[in-house]
C-alpha cells in the first residue's frame, strides 16, 4: 500500500539512472566535469558587512493593509533551514509604523509600585548581568486562516507570523529588583514608544521569571522592526506582549486593560464571550520543505523537514503521516530541544509519485499533543473576534499531486 | 584587598546617587521623562529583506594584504552577544577572492576510490537527509600575536579570525555512502572552486564522523564569503580546512600533501621541524567586554563577559580573575553549552576605580585546560613559519586603566 511503504527510507537515496550515468562518463572523461572548470575570477569587492548572494532572493511577504502604519510581514518558512531565523527575515506586526530611535536618546523608564523609581539608558542596561537564550516568537493570529477553514497556499502565507531568534538582554527581574517591587505590585505594564504607544500587562509571577529585556537579537543589536534598542521578549507568550521600542515598565496592582489586551487578542468562544489574558502559545507544528508553492521534480527520496515548538515546554515528540492520518511515524528532532524554541524535525520520505497529504503532529512536555482542526473548532467554534482567531493550533496538511506540485488541503 | 572585594556581586547594582535623583524626579512629575515624549512618527518604509539601524555600524575588519584576492577579515568580537555570530560578521579568510557561483551551475563531484562515481547539484543536496548544528570556525592563526608577544589593542584584531554560527547541510557520510566508500579510501580531499582551487585532506574517519556539507548558515543560504553555495564544515578543527566553494571531494588512499597542508597551516616547533595535519583546534576563551578599545564611563557593577570553545567537545569551566591570575573564580556559562560551539560566560564584577587585569581560563571535557602564554611558548617555542604561529590558545589578559580605558596587557 502507498503510505506504508513510502514511509520506509529507500538506498541509494536519491541516483536515477541518468545521473548515476553521467557520473560513470564524468570518471570516464578523468574525474573532471563542465562544472569543475568553473571561471577562476576573484569576485565582487571586500565587505565589511556582508551581504547574500544576488542569486538569493527569499523575503518577507507583507499582507495588504488598509491602515497606514499597520503593517505584517511574515517569514518565508518553506525556505527555513536549521532553527535561527535570519533578523532580516523574522516576521514583524506593527500598529503604527517603525520609529528611527536613537539608542544615545532613548531611556527606559521603571515606576508605578516600586521603592525606587528608575531610569535605564541602553548603556545601563549594558552593564547589568545579562542572558542569552534561544525562543520562537509567534503572533496570537497566526494561522487562524487553517482556523476558518480557508488555508492560505503556502508556508509563509499559512504559519509565517512566527520566527525564532538568539535573545540578549537583561533578566526583567533584576530590573524590576533594582527598582524594589512594592507588595501590591500585581502586574507590570509594558509600554512602547511607537506612535500608538502601544502597552500590555503581563502578571507579576511572569515578569519575575524569564522574562527578557532584550538589546540583542542573533550576535547584533535588534533590528528596527524587533523593537530597536529595546523590546521585552516574554517567552512562549503571543508576540504582541513581546512589546517592541520599550520605554515604559509601570507595576500596577491591575492590569491596564488596554486597547490590545481588553479588545484585540482576546479569544472568541462559540458564545459570543471573549477569553482575556490568554498568554501562552500553545504546542504546534508545520511542515516546510515539501510545502506549499514548492514542486517534487522526481519520484524517490524526499527528506520531510518542518518545525516544531510550544510556548509551554519542549517539543517531546513530533509524528509524520504520509496517508491522511492513518498512520504516524516519529520524525527526528534536531539537538538541542530547547524550550520555548523551534525544534527541527525531519523525516526520510520517498514519494512514489502518487497523490499525497503530508501532515506533522507536535507534542510538549506538559502532555499536550496538537489537534485536528476539526477538534480544535468542536471547543473553539467558527465565531471570529473583530480580528479574527487567535491562538490557532491545528494539526497542517499538505497535499502533492501527481505533477509534484505541492499546495493546501 | 582590592581583587578579592572586587569579586564579590554588590546591590544595588549599579545606581548611583544622580539616577536616583533623577528618577525620583521624573515620578515627581507625574510618571513620565523627557524620553518619554519621544516623536510619534510612522518611521521608514517597509523593508523585505531588512537592514540594521544606521545607529549600528559595527563591522569586519581587514587587514592590510599585499596580495591582490588575498584577505582576511576579522569578527567584531568587542560588540558580540550571544552565540551567533550575525552572518554579515563572520570572519573571512580567503587566498584568491569570493568567486561569484551560481547554486543552478554548481556541482559537487564525488570521486576517486568510490563504488560510483557520483555529481550532485545543489538542488539534488537539499533533498537529502540534513542536519543542522551551530559550531564556531576558528582560522589556525587566530591570536598569534600573542604568542608572537605583540598582542593587538582590541578583541577583534586579537581574536577576530573566530565566529559560530547554525550551519546546515547534507552529513558528508551520508554522501559518502551513496558514492560507496572502496575499503582502501584513507583520505577525502575537499577542493573549493575559488580561483587557487584550494584543497585540504580530511582523514575518512573525520569525514565518516561530524563533517556537513553545508548550504545553509544561521537559517538562509551560506554567504558567499562562507562559500556559497556550498562548503564544508569540519567542527573543532581548524578554519583552512571548511573548504569553501566546493566542488570535488576525491577520495584516496593518501593526503594530497597540497600547499595549504604541506607548506601553510603547519606548526613550527623550536627545533625547526613543522607537525603536520595539526586539526583541532584547542580550549579556549576570550573576555568581550570589557575589552581593549572600550571604556568604563564608572565604577561600580560591570558585568564581564566572554566566550569560550574548544575544538575537542564541550566548554566545562571558565574561570575569571581580577588580580593578576592570583585567585580564580568560576563565570557561569550559558545554557546549552554544545560541544566545539561558542559557550557565552558571565561573571558579575565591581570595579572599583584601581588598574584591574581581567582575564578568563577555559576547560573542556576531554580534562584540558587553556594554558599561560609562558606555558605554551614554553613548548612551543618562538620560532614562527612563513605564515606564523597557528593554534595559540593561552589566557588572555585585558588591563583597566584609573581613567576606564581597557587595553591590552
Amino acid at each position: 500500500m502507498d503510505a506504508r511503504d513510502s514511509m520506509s527510507n529507500p538506498a541509494p537515496i536519491l541516483l536515477s539512472r541518468r545521473r548515476l550515468l553521467a557520473a560513470g562518463a564524468v570518471t570516464l572523461a578523468g574525474g573532471t566535469s563542465a562544472a569543475q572548470d568553473a571561471a577562476r575570477e576573484l569576485g565582487p569587492p571586500r565587505s565589511p558587512y556582508g551581504q547574500r548572494s544576488p542569486h538569493e532572493t527569499s523575503a518577507r511577504w507583507f499582507a495588504p493593509s488598509p491602515m497606514p502604519g499597520s503593517a505584517a510581514s511574515r517569514t518565508p518558512l518553506q525556505d527555513a533551514v536549521g532553527i535561527i531565523t535570519p533578523s532580516a527575515l523574522h516576521f514583524e506586526r506593527h500598529h503604527a509604523g517603525v520609529p528611527a530611535l536613537s539608542p544615545s536618546t532613548h531611556e527606559l523608564l521603571v515606576h508605578g509600585l516600586v521603592e525606587r523609581p528608575l531610569v535605564f539608558t541602553v548603556a545601563d542596561l549594558r552593564r547589568m548581568p545579562s542572558v542569552s537564550r534561544i525562543h520562537f516568537i509567534e503572533c496570537a493570529g497566526n494561522s487562524s486562516r487553517e482556523h476558518e477553514g480557508r488555508p492560505a497556499e503556502d508556508a509563509q502565507r499559512s504559519h509565517g507570523l512566527l520566527s525564532c531568534s538568539e535573545w540578549t538582554g537583561v533578566p526583567l527581574g533584576a530590573l524590576l529588583r533594582e527598582a524594589g517591587v512594592r507588595r501590591e505590585a500585581a502586574w507590570v505594564v509594558a509600554e512602547g514608544a511607537d506612535a500608538c504607544r502601544l502597552a500590555r500587562s503581563l502578571p507579576i509571577d511572569k515578569a519575575l521569571d524569564d522574562v527578557i529585556v532584550a538589546y540583542g537579537q542573533n550576535g547584533e543589536a535588534l533590528r528596527p522592526e524587533q523593537g530597536y534598542p529595546l523590546r521585552l521578549v516574554v517567552p512562549g507568550w503571543e508576540g504582541n506582549i513581546h512589546i517592541k521600542w520599550l520605554h515604559r515598565l509601570q507595576l500596577s496592582d491591575q492590569p491596564a486593560m488596554s486597547k490590545d489586551e481588553a479588545a484585540s487578542y482576546t479569544d472568541f468562544m462559540p458564545d459570543g464571550r471573549a477569553q482575556w489574558f490568554t498568554f501562552a502559545m500553545d504546542v504546534k507544528s508545520v511542515i516546510t520543505r515539501p510545502s506549499g508553492g514548492q514542486r517534487l521534480a522526481a519520484t524517490g527520496f524526499h527528506e520531510i523537514s518542518g518545525l516544531a515548538w510550544s510556548g509551554r515546554g519542549r517539543v517531546t515528540r513530533v509524528e509524520v503521516s504520509a496517508d491522511r492520518g492513518s498512520t504516524w511515524q516519529d520524525a527526528t528532532l534536531s539537538e538541542p530541544s530547547l524550550p520555548k524554541a523551534f525544534t527541527r524535525f525531519t523525516f526520510p520520505w520517498a514519494w512514489s509519485g502518487r497523490d499525497t497529504w503530508l501532515q506533522s503532529r507536535a507534542s510538549d512536555d506538559t502532555g499536550d499533543r496538537q489537534p485536528t482542526r476539526e477538534a480544535l473548532v468542536a471547543v473553539r467554534g467558527l465565531l471570529a473576534g473583530p480580528d479574527g482567531f487567535n491562538h490557532y493550533n491545528g494539526i497542517k496538511a499538505w497535499r502533492v499531486r501527481p505533477d509534484g506540485t505541492v499546495s493546501h488541503v
